[in-house]
């Protein structure tokens, strides 16, 4: 069956959420810590992102979206390194880091090579807002935002992959799910999705990151243009 | 308070939902029926609409798309003007109709003017997929797709108005509703969006359509080139 869609893991993936991330705490909170490891900061934020969903996904508490987990997680983040005394303001300004991400810079020109041929939306676990100030920053041209804040649940629960087909009108196996990471490939393939593995070798700065899939997947992509390429675009 | 994002009625607001039904059905429908009034048949359709959502409304029946409700009115309208032997496939194609409407000519500059300073999104009672043609179709520059298929009900139900604004992280009043409808915007001031009714006279055909809002607004427009200037775009 032939691909009709492209939807989009994005933190990680389409984003570089480490960098980013870090630059803003270099920003924000630098001038109160100076000896900041600005890396070490985004990877303990990241470090909490798994458990702060699980509450929702196993419905221990209704869907909330992502600024209000990060908000959440940030006291602790802060006082796992040792760093006191930051205002409200600036924590509330340090959530907002995640919606000034910058793509990996293959990825704008990739994703108006796709849209010629396939409808695209990210199947990410940040909301439409979070999406939406990504998007225009980036210049990313998704036809429409799904994911966590289309489904009110995170991934990997099955409604993700599933309303994500459902969306778009399609059979699950004309829709490639595009990720860096390969336990969300393998979810949905478990639904029926298409799947394209995206190497993004720096996700994690030097603890590194995926440089190819741990599971089977339809394709499998050393960037975002190679899956252009690939796929014919 | 300052307007932030731009919310859309789509049929009879963006697009023209009477030729574009009424060329598909001249079509598809003419070849079987020689003295087809086209433009009666759209407002048949057109007519069995409003009933059709109303059992989702309801709750007596769960959310289903809209292209599910056209195609089980659609034998009903075809009966009701004597018209026989339309083949399941011809009948698919039809609904197809709602994906290949035409937008009022000054809409898509209109909205590339608008998304310079607003984000935009529709909220209408049409699902993901169709919204996502009539974009492509005719360059909407939406930046999500909201409305029945994000909120799972159909207007005036509260949550599409109440989710618009949560999906973008607004406050109500800083989202504006756009329509040609003054129900529909009596419906988004209740829960507190601001308001902004667009003349389409020609709706309806022959009937005409709204040339004024009939319940107080925000602002009242010629069309949409006519909003963009008194927004300042």
């Amino acid at each position: 069956m032939t691909i009709r869609a492209l939807v989009f893991d994005v933190f990680g993936t389409l984003v570089d959420w480490r960098s980013g991330v870090a630059r803003e705490a270099a920003r924000l909170v630098g001038p109160l810590a100076p000896n900041l490891d600005a890396g070490a900061f985004a990877d303990a934020w990241r470090d909490r992102y798994q458990p702060s969903m699980e509450r929702v996904r196993s419905g221990e508490r209704p869907f909330v979206d992502l600024d209000t987990l990060q908000a959440e997680s940030l006291p602790g983040v802060l006082a796992g390194l040792g760093i006191e005394g930051v205002a409200a303001d600036v924590r509330a300004e340090l959530v907002q880091a995640w919606h000034r991400l910058d793509a990996w810079p293959e990825v704008p020109d990739a994703l108006v090579r796709l849209r010629t041929r396939f409808f695209l939306a990210p199947v990410s676990n940040g909301h439409v807002r979070l999406m939406v100030d990504l998007a225009r920053r980036n210049g990313l041209p998704f036809d429409a935002i799904l994911g966590a804040g289309y489904s009110r649940d995170y991934k990997p629960k099955p409604a993700l992959y599933r309303d994500a087909a459902a969306a778009f009108g399609l059979a699950p196996e004309e829709v490639l799910m595009v990720a860096a990471h390969s336990n969300d490939l393998a979810a949905a393939a478990r639904h029926g999705l298409s799947t394209a593995h995206i190497a993004r070798p720096h996700e994690h700065g030097p603890a590194g990151g995926e440089t190819g899939p741990s599971v089977l997947v339809t394709h499998a992509a050393s960037d975002l243009a190679d899956l252009a390429d690939r796929l014919g675009c």
